[in-house]
């Protein structure tokens, strides 16, 4: 294969935007050939947006099975993620699926399954791993320049929506049409890249969901989690949606210093010895390891999806590793779903979580979803 | 009364330094008479170092009785200022109380109400008071300025302290010595200032603590507290004494943006309107309130221990208002016992807390604890 042909799911926000950037030719050996929508009208204005020579269907199946495209980028509601996909690997397709990889982790472990019976290239958008701060962040510590990790802590508080945004679409902030709020459509990059960068995965968490917090909504707007980690390290992890300007400020403290994230901007404040050996051999009792200030330099560019197509396209066609490779779309997920699980129960959650116990409880709250009837079609 | 005797009871470190900006004259008013300390030598010390005119006594109560003091400083360890305070105040003593009040709040209200009998002017060492920043976050917040508080997150980990300091006295970090940790040592200041500058009282707490992490110590010296308020709001407070060069960052974040505390700077982020009424009148959904941010204008000095002792005898000669009412020193040690209490049964803790079931689990911890036997006389 020489040319990736690509079909996009879902002429949305996202898919416009990935259709756009493929149709000016900047994922080299990529070319889009496809699209599939629910609506009509939405076909026909790609088609003239784009050219005749655009494929249209109007379901996913029939763009899986019509022999013009070699690979497909799920941009479709959350909760139809993995059935399309699980479609789409049995019809012999790539897959590139936006996030999240879905709402709750029985339906993304089936297609992850169903990846992995497939042997093709699957991937997840999680453009912010080509974000060079977070690059930087994940080679600091996986290098062992930080030591062994003892603390993380991100604010994350800057995904301001006022209830005009929630009340642009009625499926919006809905069990039953999004499945969760700001932990399933604000933060799943920020989820990803918590246990990204530090190679580390909770242990168990008990979190703190607040829902409809001064906005007229159903699901989580207001989370604060308390992580335990394998190594004793523990964590927490604030966000909200009714704060402006809001913080995204993340710091990682370990036993060579601490690491802060915020602005744009990386700090490091690096102990000269590690902290575990300075206070075994120090017999001094008012002194501290000796401290230099760094602000780190950080390459310019990154975050773009289509970087993310790119190297998904580049495995395709070369082999290339995937920058995001989908089946860690569950990990992000898993932590969300944690946090949703800790509140209904009141209680500790242990990871990997009880997935059953979960997807009954989010049956629950879609039953009482006010929006159900409306909104079932989507789920 | 022209002069307020004063007399120091324990000549540590703290009460040594109340002794010698005493001794200078750098208190109008107030005049150090007597010292009061278990060791001769330390009295002779005193003596030595301050003159002969200073009456020196082995046992608190002696000086109490001696009609030589007006006024009484305690500086001696946590567990013994209730017994101390109330003994002087059946003494007609005025009395002035290191922090922590008390070890645990059951104690610590009878010494209030002991204080309240006796009507004598009975403040608190929370010289923290003092600091021109905490003043201003005080004064913008009870004024309006950042409109109703929604979140409180302090992260204070830069106590650190090696294990050579908890090796230099076999008291430290013992829950016969000194009652806890980093709660009742490091952080009783940021614990009255996080209720003070707010003005808000959590409702309850869900906390999680770490006993002797990193260290060979009994108590717990890493936590990761959650707090609810009345009004909805949520905070969060997390601190340890691992941590190097660590951080002190305190944000609260309200109905009229945000206020972050670090690096001994203030930052506002004030929104032009409140974000309740925006969120309210707003139909875009993508629009945010327009924001400015300041550096807020902070007056220098501040933080000294003697600016509360000056506070306090002007109060005793001149009726001033108390910057640190003794009485209030229950409000952040039931904050900390409520976060060792939510850690060792596991759960919520309701705000005004259980006191006899903390005053149980407390006596079980030194029961248990390793230097009970040497230690028991401190307590």
């Amino acid at each position: 294969m020489q040319t990736v042909r690509i079909g996009i799911v879902g002429l949305g926000n996202m898919g416009s935007g990935h259709a756009r950037y493929l149709i000016e030719g900047q994922v080299k050996g990529a070319v889009l050939t496809a699209v599939s929508d629910v609506s009509e009208e939405r076909l026909n204005w790609a088609k003239e947006k784009w050219g005749d020579q655009l494929h249209t269907y109007l379901t996913p199946g029939e763009m899986f099975r019509s022999g013009e495209v070699d690979g497909v980028l799920l941009c479709t509601p959350h909760y139809d993620h993995p059935r399309q996909a699980i479609e789409a690997f049995e019809c012999g397709m790539h897959v590139l699926v936006e996030k999240p990889a879905g709402v709750y982790t029985k339906q993304v472990r089936e297609m992850n399954e169903a990846a992995a019976r497939s042997g093709k290239i699957y991937g997840i958008m999680y453009n912010q791993r080509t974000n060079p701060l977070y690059i930087k962040l994940k080679e600091l510590i996986s290098s062992g320049e930080l030591g062994e990790i003892r603390r993380t802590n991100w604010i994350i508080t800057n995904w301001y929506r006022s209830q005009a945004y929630y009340n642009s679409g009625g499926w919006r902030a809905t069990w039953a049409g999004e499945g969760g709020g700001v932990l399933i459509n604000q933060d799943p990059h920020q989820l990803d890249l918590w246990q990204w960068t530090t190679g580390l995965m909770p242990k168990r968490i008990r979190a703190f969901c607040a829902f409809g917090k001064h906005r007229d909504i159903e699901v989580e707007n207001d989370v604060t989690a308390y992580a335990e980690y394998e190594n004793g390290a523990t964590g927490v992890f604030v966000t909200s949606t009714y704060e402006t300007p809001g913080t995204n400020r993340f710091e990682i403290s370990g036993d060579r210093g601490k690491i802060v994230i915020e602005d744009d901007k990386m700090t490091f404040w690096r102990l000269r010895q590690l902290e575990s050996e300075f206070n075994r051999d120090n017999r001094d009792a008012f002194a501290q390891p000796e401290c230099w200030k760094f602000d780190i330099p950080i390459k310019p560019g990154g975050t773009q999806h289509k970087e993310i197509t790119q190297n998904w396209t580049d495995s395709i066609l070369h082999g290339t590793p995937l920058l995001a490779p989908g089946e860690e779309g569950i990990k992000g997920l898993t932590i969300s779903n944690a946090m949703l699980l800790s509140t209904w129960t009141d209680g500790w959650v242990d990871l990997p979580i009880d997935e059953d116990l979960f997807h009954d409880k989010l049956q629950e709250q879609i039953t009482r979803s006010a929006s159900a009837s409306g909104k079932g079609g989507k789920a």
